[in-house]
């Protein structure tokens, strides 16, 4: 079934003890639908501005990935640079352009609006709410936030929750909303603001979800050999766990579980390249070695 | 099997958001004999001063832990006093007077001699070592360290690393070993050093199993709803794991997959009480309840 993302197509100049590049294809939504694109349809809604070209364009057009709702605007592209010399666990960002991002306003494409799954990626509380209510017939909607909108934007982060079926944030987000440095604590106070299932990604060392459909649960993450860049690892998993759970005719708590991995095994793959370059090239063979990789990394017998 | 365990026997005073206790039995050889006694025989060697008397004698006893190694000094035992207020990954030292342990010269007992496991907690590597060499006929040796070992007396560990089969350290201590921030290869290099299987303790994340024997590992950690108390939760941790091993007529790849798990389990009993409270009063089936949910939330199917 297909899945519907908004969020930012952006370029990213990152650097990270691996080296430097510059001006890569980057955004939440282009990690996110990349990795989903490997298990189901999925339909893009982002702006970008004129340095977005055919190449850009070539990207998501070679994993199917439907770019009708990508609006272009005179102006460029959200552009973003980090580096993550210190620490591989945490951006250090150095320039933020929002550039054509400031004035996004999600349109929805009338062939989009079919769509039964709807990924709000991170981007303004306030658009992710117009774009859910702009789909009420979706079947299952799930977001993810940041640190700016919990702490300078609460009331419209609140209202959007109330509309999520899973939300994916990280360990320090989780406890920032709650206002709790207990994880278990925290993951509770959050599920009582909307969400029905919460994914809590621990960044290296995997992820946990907690649910109502499904009992806690706690993927690993694959220890790898080498970290060549983390930019969008978070995205990726959003995308490999959501595009799983899509592509299942039941979203069974056996279907979460494997969606857990399935989000692992697409982070660990963002990692092992500059930017998108591993996502673009994946085969559905490489990505269910890796599952079975995980499995027996995980389990007893 | 047996085994012996050499290491502190010590008072703690523990600061923590749940509370503050004074001086509680602790010491790394306390927490590891304890946890390691629900799997099988344990025989402790450590030294404690006038303050250690019937009530603290007695908790060894009531686990039927041979005390025979424990030499009773002039003088007062190890006291450490710390605080977890602001991060209860991290223990916050405020007091650590030696006394008696400053004088500590192990003596093995002659019915230790024919334990076939051998503990060397974190101690003084040339202590660990002594100790090593008065054993020689045991099967399996195990050990920790700590930073200050690593930083200032690296000559003495890296003599003790050559007689290690398994390494229990925490992700901090294994890049400082190897001097390596990714784990994957600071792991390789701390096992190129000696050790045959390195554990790699994650705190609230789990812990890696990295070996010649077994596939690499991941082992979770318990979400908990309250952490009481984390101090002793790795030692706990060395405890479960290796008491398991010991338990098991073979130690092949399965059985250490699942001393892993009791590794875990045992770390999260820890936490759940101040002190050793938790660890004295358990019984195997708690434990393997506890495996169980373990089993669970890590799990496909």
């Amino acid at each position: 079934m297909a899945i519907t993302v908004v969020g930012s197509v952006a370029f990213d100049t990152i650097e990270t003890p691996a080296g430097r590049r510059e001006r890569c294809l980057g955004g939440a939504a282009t990690y996110f639908s990349l990795a989903a694109s490997y298990f189901t349809d999925v339909r893009v809604i982002a702006v970008v501005g004129e340095d977005f070209g055919r190449r850009q364009e070539a990207v998501f057009q070679e994993r199917k990935i439907d770019t009708r709702g990508i609006e272009h605007m005179a102006g460029k592209s959200f552009f973003w640079e980090g580096s993550y010399l210190e620490n591989l666990n945490e951006a250090k960002t150095h320039i933020t352009d929002l550039n054509v991002f400031a004035a996004f306003e999600p349109k929805i494409p009338d062939v989009y609006r079919d769509s039964e799954f709807l990924f709000l990626a991170n981007i303004d509380p306030i658009l992710q709410r117009r774009v859910r209510e702009a789909m009420p017939d979706v079947k299952l909607v799930a977001g993810d936030t940041m640190n700016y909108w919990i702490k300078d934007h609460r009331p419209a982060l609140l209202e959007i929750l109330k509309e999520l079926d899973i939300l994916l944030i990280n360990d320090t987000e989780t406890k920032m909303i709650a206002g709790n440095n207990n994880l278990v604590q925290a993951a509770r106070a959050v599920m009582a603001l909307g969400p029905k299932e919460l994914v809590v990604k621990h960044g290296e060392y995997g992820a946990t979800l907690f649910g109502e459909e499904a009992k806690t649960f706690r993927a690993p993450a694959m220890p790898l050999e080498e970290v060549v860049d983390p930019t969008g690892a978070g995205d990726s998993f959003a995308g490999g766990f959501f595009g799983y759970l899509a592509s299942q005719p039941e979203q069974s708590p056996a279907a979460y579980r494997r969606a857990m991995f399935y989000g692992s095994v697409m982070g660990s793959f963002a990692c092992e390249r500059f930017g998108t370059e591993r996502l673009q090239k994946l085969t559905r063979e490489e990505i269910d070695e890796r599952f079975n990789l995980f499995r027996e990394l995980t389990h007893l017998a």
